[in-house]
């Protein structure tokens, strides 16, 4: 999973992406999305869910919290982008929304 | 407690956190410390304890999260800058490592 994404792999991993409100971190080779909760509770809720997943594949987000609102950037370190592990997340973030 | 600290309250406050690892932030009424932890399992289960008594008190940090990597940025909102909330949290946070 842990290699950087190839021009051929790119478009069908990161297009459903882009097209469900993810977008390319500008100077980075990196995707981010916000989501908004109605409640911290909620917002807290879904990061806890995400944080076990993340620690169960080892691929962690970087991402900042403010009440109802959660900014998510993804991207893998030990590759310097994008890999497969990214959109693998990316997919689960949403579906736990 | 949601009041703007005034100067008289503002050093006995916040004094003993400044000596303490937070520090102001530069153009906000706010204050910021990081919190270092040894993995990403001890960052998120120290944020899920501080969520607890942030809901508990209706106060909630702005906080981000790389990894085993915590950086915090406190204020009180509704009064636009620092409360006695603020230290209070502050405080729990601290007390919560």
């Amino acid at each position: 999973m842990s290699e950087r994404l190839s021009e051929e792999t790119r478009g069908p991993l990161l297009d459903p992406l882009l097209k469900n409100g993810w977008q390319m971190v500008e100077g980075r080779d990196a995707i981010a999305k916000t989501f908004t909760f109605e409640t911290f509770v909620d917002a807290f809720g879904w990061m806890t869910r995400v944080a076990i997943w993340a620690e169960k594949w080892n691929h962690h987000p970087e991402w900042r919290n403010v009440y109802n609102r959660v900014e998510v950037v993804l991207t893998t370190h030990d590759v310097g982008g994008l890999s497969a592990l990214d959109a693998k997340l990316a997919r689960k973030l949403d579906g736990l929304v």
